[in-house]
């Protein structure tokens, strides 16, 4: 589970930073990339990563503002054009679908897989076996939403050597075991499968917040996360002007990260008016409230490591 | 006058080519620029020149597939962030207006400049004191144009220093001699002002056409154009998959260059099977019919002089 960042800009795209896109990587969970907010040009970026757009089988959108939105027709088309059959489904505020539709049908673009869309909502947005997907409403000028990605715990691994070592021999009993039930053995002795497990690891959490003012539901989105990605479209000293403008300045991000009890803040939705130092200010002023903190780039690829 | 190439690449963007868009550069003329088509990532090329979209005054697009399309409401957003006044024109097939009306829309964004749309037909598009810009309809899947921009034949100049030695004295007569009037001076003399201007200069015509089959349009479009900027999505003996896929070989591009008698060729919209020594090839075998072709490259610049 790696998160990489396509895009850490703020409004308009600049040479050092594209507008918003981040990739959450689940390669090695479920063989897909799920992608978070789809600015112009992030077909582009793409191409300076390993990321295959046919892999991409989820677009979550957090909000519709142009720098977070107006990549999705190409990137689709490409996929399309890259011979991509596997379905996908756009997840985002009530309009993306008009706007995507409108797009492929005015260039008469044909698909080859199936689209759908699923209007976000407070709530339960996605869950399988292996990954449920929370949403909240955020605070911006634009319905703006956060989502709280939740790894299901992996289950305990059966200690074959273990087992081997007191003589217990391999067959359908391994499996009861796993399952944690006790068992009678064919030579009457009885054992516990809690004994020949590991302890379940709990799932990983990673929160990623659009665009927004402060507001409860960040801590909440955000609560225990792994990592949470928060905008900092401002700085330090700037709260009046974040407030004005619907945004969050890196500090408040922090007090977000700390109230939540994450265990890494990364921050994005950079301004181009912070170039070089500017940035490390950045990312040291909000580490005097939150020390893990950092402010992401372009590229950048951040492993979400269990706890 | 001069073409800037933002994207020369055919259906994809590709690292060493984005999609279309032309500038053609009209600083000294009207202190305007006019775009050609708008690929996703125009604004991004943008970037790297000295173009300043709030010059962009007109964009004329080909045809609407997404290639040549989608990085509109990018470029109209940003244009407006960054405090664009003017007014802008799109020309273009229909639907170019849902699709743009739509995104602004449902991204909420208002633009800073007043924005209008003009359905393009067949004949004149526009018409000022210095320039026309003449369309036509060209043969591809979607409807396709192709533009003529006719810059108006510059008036001779006034000899001054001539005038001053045949001690003809500055005043109005200066203007009547301008206009090419037979006048009669204050001394008695008669002369004739064709004696005292310079001849007047052509005005150069530039031809840029959309994704196309061969078609009769193209050549009456290019009659006698400086540059004829014409799409070479195949090479020298695939004519049979550009009929299919309804687009153009280099060869048929040189023929309508030399049947046109124009000046240059400019081939562009190549695909990205064509890398190193095949653009080369492309370009010789273009020369082999019409030897003043070129295959353009992302950022270069073609000043067009008078003839
Ligand atoms: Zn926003
Ligand atoms: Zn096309």
């Amino acid at each position: 589970m790696e998160l990489e960042f396509l895009g850490t800009g703020a409004g308009t795209p600049a040479k050092q930073r594209n507008v918003t896109s981040i990739a959450l990587k689940l390669l090695a969970e479920r063989n897909e990339v799920w992608l978070f907010d789809c600015g112009e040009a992030t077909q582009h970026q793409i191409l300076s990563t390993a990321i295959r757009p046919r892999k991409i089988t989820k677009i979550f959108i957090t909000h519709l503002h142009g720098d977070h939105l107006f990549g999705l027709p190409g990137l689709l088309s490409s996929r399309s054009f890259q011979g991509g059959q596997t379905p996908l489904t756009i997840y985002g505020p009530e309009g993306v679908q008009n706007f995507v539709r409108t797009a492929l049908q005015v260039s008469e673009t044909h698909l080859s897989y199936p689209l759908s869309f699923v209007t976000v909502h407070k709530g339960l947005m996605f869950e399988d076996s292996t990954f449920k997907v929370y949403a909240d409403e955020l605070d911006h000028r634009i319905k703006s939403y956060g989502y709280r990605v939740e790894e299901a715990a992996h289950p305990g691994v059966l200690l074959v050597d273990k087992l081997q070592a007191d003589q217990i021999a391999a067959g359908p009993v391994y499996a009861q075991l796993k399952a944690g039930k006790v068992v009678q053995l064919p030579d009457g002795r009885v054992v516990d499968g809690h004994d020949y497990i590991t302890a379940a690891q709990p799932g990983r959490i990673v929160t990623i917040l659009g665009d927004t003012r402060q507001t409860p539901a960040a801590t909440s989105l955000a609560q225990d996360a792994n990592v949470l990605v928060h905008e900092s479209t401002f700085g330090r000293g700037e709260a009046k002007l974040a407030r004005q403008y619907y945004h969050s300045t890196n500090i408040q991000a922090a007090k977000v990260a700390k109230n939540a009890g994450v265990h890494q803040l990364l921050l994005t939705h950079i301004s181009a008016r912070y170039v070089g130092k500017k940035v490390s200010e950045l990312a040291r002023d909000a580490q005097a409230v939150f020390p893990n903190s950092r402010v992401v780039a372009d590229f950048d690829v951040i492993d979400i490591p269990f706890k």
